[in-house]
């Protein structure tokens, strides 16, 4: 509970709070729509929270130059549906899109299924005007992608709020595709669909999106909503194929042969907008339909080389197993970007503990398999005890040189990303979360 | 001229000579192959020089993972020609790609023709290991686009030396293009071609390379050799298109009309290999041709949205007429990448003086067109004058106090980017080159 919130209607007010809570020795945390899964939008104890309600507008198109600026409360979706209207998109695509903000994508370098060919949102923001620690604002990167100096910009997107708050962002836009074309791949059990998304991706195919939905996801995601989904299957793969008719077409034959070739009992095609739109509703509300089989769930999410996906799947099992609890697998299969999620009642005693203690083991898995902590959630209170299985003391003690070069008290976002105890202890662990159809992965 | 040259074999003797300069309160400059055009390889008076030609190792190459992990004396095209056995290329090509290393494409996060698809350095860079100032080695990035924490890596690429040195380098790699195809468009004038530009890229298409070179331009590059550019001409468009056979066979069609519709007086194709790498080879000898015309040549490297490009281009010969100074252009026109050639005689007097003042005349004039300063040469010393033009020194003190947390003091690559004499001056002013069949941009 943060001791005032701030909620201001244009950066010189950002500012100014700033810096009132500079010269008082008050922590300060940013907050878009609160969607983030790691912690990254909790006020520190006494700290002030800043959100962004009033900030909200869409300050400028340029068709042309096909950039957007914007302010830091715009809602993801609402961006991409308003330029939409001039042949143009917004290609990062959070499964939270339709209630996260732009600022909070940018806090957390969100990615999305359509970051597969298009890149997080680092690729796509372009100059930000930032408000820092004491209130001064200043300007990282610009119009453009060739900016001159030191590329402040990408170091501040994925700062998890902790190096200053975007008061006003340019980002950049993508034409709209000739035609999109969306697969249905049916398969008997997780590791053909393995052996499927590595078929599609050795083809040296990049599609737009490649996801993974497990039998379990596949099960709830019917309990709520009839999204085609075959509710016999062992898993299943979504993929996406844009670009232009003819390559598409072409595409589309090698993903179908892939998909074929590596076991799949069926291969379905969405040509029409409805019949896409179901197929991505099941995606997209697969997690709240968890909901359905447990009433509490806990999210890992981790990365390896898409090498190794079948290998740390059969892991994800065996941690199910040792410590007696449901994992269901609904994920970005083609970056490698995992999302085992945790189901069970936290009523039961010691149930929280052991889901605690099984994703541990999956996190301390992926590493070992070559991968990384965070796909896209960021690290913020929950994982930071994490953060030295990847870097050393070293590694960690240059970050935070980094971050103290533009927040020198360190009064933004504190506690969050590195393990020790600097400043405070947060007063919030990660816990697991009340199943909810309005919650996102 | 430096006091001391070191020729590292390893990381750790990169270490040993950061320590003991950083002890002694030497500078120290990184240098690769030279081949910048910002200065940012010259070593600060009295300061010692790293050089890499012991450390041009390719370690691994990850066919599975499409990565390649190396020393940063490498250069780029042996690095490029040695994935390709493997059916994979290292996309960025600056036009020095023949001679200059990855350590330094680093530094300078440079750019090449291809990047217009494919992005600069940045994007191609997923992780390294570093060398501080004071010798500690950390690693920044890892070895996919997920890693956890600030994105230092991000913030390294094109940090002119000034952060660290490379000593490790892991980048990824694409696969290979099905095919590609290459369209010399030829134009009766350049404002013709500027919206043959326009038209290619407002129909949506990204092409893999679009290249601008004007009347001066070929009649030098014909000079010295035939790449097969008429030389009556006003301008040539030089395209090329890469991908599955059906997309590029679409995508042609729509450029060859696009060509024709803006006044195109022929479109040649090249499809076969040695037809494309004649055109190339005009592209790329073009600024060593320049030797043809005039024995000096400064060029100046500015970045404008690209729909301001006719506009500059006027700018341009206003500033030829006002200086009575001879400009070629040749550049990368589908990034709006300018880089106006002033060719001369050095030996007149006064004649570089009006270089220099032309030169600056067309800096300002970019930045008040949307623009900026360097596209993908650099600050170094040669523009560090022109960084108030685009930045408040609010926005450069961030700059430094980041430069700070990696190099608090200032004694890597001192004196570049910040126009305000810190630490020394420079002893070498930019200045222009002798034209020469080795030199690249």
């Amino acid at each position: 509970m943060p001791r005032a919130v701030a909620l201001p209607s244009n950066a010189d007010q950002v500012s100014q709070v700033l810096a009132l809570a500079y010269r008082e020795g008050v922590p300060v945390a940013g907050r878009g729509s609160g969607t983030g899964l790691s912690g990254g939008a909790l006020a520190a104890p006494g700290g002030i929270q800043i959100a962004f309600p009033r900030m909200n507008h869409i300050l400028e198109v340029d068709t042309e130059n096909r950039t957007a600026t914007i302010e830091p409360g715009v809602i993801n979706l609402d961006l991409d549906t308003h330029v939409r209207k001039f042949g143009m998109r917004y290609a990062p695509d959070p499964s939270s899109q339709k209630a996260c903000s732009l600022g909070g994508n940018i806090a957390e370098n969100a990615g999305g299924p359509h970051c597969l060919a298009y890149g997080t949102t680092t690729n796509h923001v372009l100059g930000m005007e930032v408000a820092l620690e004491d209130g001064t604002v200043v300007q990282l990167g610009g119009q453009s992608r060739e900016v001159p100096g030191y590329d402040l910009r990408g170091v501040f997107v994925g700062s998890e709020g902790t190096f200053g708050i975007a008061t006003k962002i340019t980002v950049r836009l993508l034409p709209l595709p000739e035609t999109v074309k969306t697969f249905l791949g049916i398969f008997p059990d997780i590791e053909s669909a393995c052996s499927g998304v590595s078929a599609v991706i050795g083809h040296g195919i990049v599609p737009a999106a490649l996801e993974m939905i497990d039998a379990l996801s596949i099960r709830a995601v019917q309990n709520v909503t009839d999204a085609g989904y075959p509710e016999d299957a062992g898993a299943v793969l979504l993929i996406e194929l844009e670009g232009l008719w003819e390559e598409v077409d072409e595409v589309s034959r090698e993903v179908e042969s892939a998909l074929w070739e590596t076991g799949a009992s069926d291969v379905r095609i969405a040509e029409e907008d409805s019949e896409r739109e179901r197929l991505w509703l099941g995606r997209k509300t697969a997690f709240g339909a968890f909901g359905t089989i447990a009433p509490n769930y806990y999210l890992v999410d981790g990365v390896v080389p898409r090498t190794r996906l079948t290998q740390v799947l059969r892991k994800v099992s065996e941690v199910s197993e040792k410590y007696g609890i449901i994992i269901a697998n609904v994920f970005h299969a083609g970056d490698g970007n995992l999302h085992p999620c945790m189901l069970f009642d936290e009523r039961e005693p010691g149930v929280k503990e052991k889901a605690m203690a099984g994703a541990s083991e999956l996190m301390e898995y992926c590493v070992e398999m070559g991968g990384s902590l965070s796909g896209e959630h960021g690290i913020g209170l929950e994982k930071k005890q994490f953060m030295p299985l990847v870097y050393t003391e070293q590694d960690m003690a240059t970050m935070k040189l980094v971050r103290d070069s533009f927040a020198p008290a360190n009064r933004l976002n504190p506690g969050k990303i590195f393990p020790d105890g600097e400043e405070f202890e947060p007063a919030v662990q990660a816990t697991p979360r009340q199943a909810d159809p309005g919650m996102y992965v």
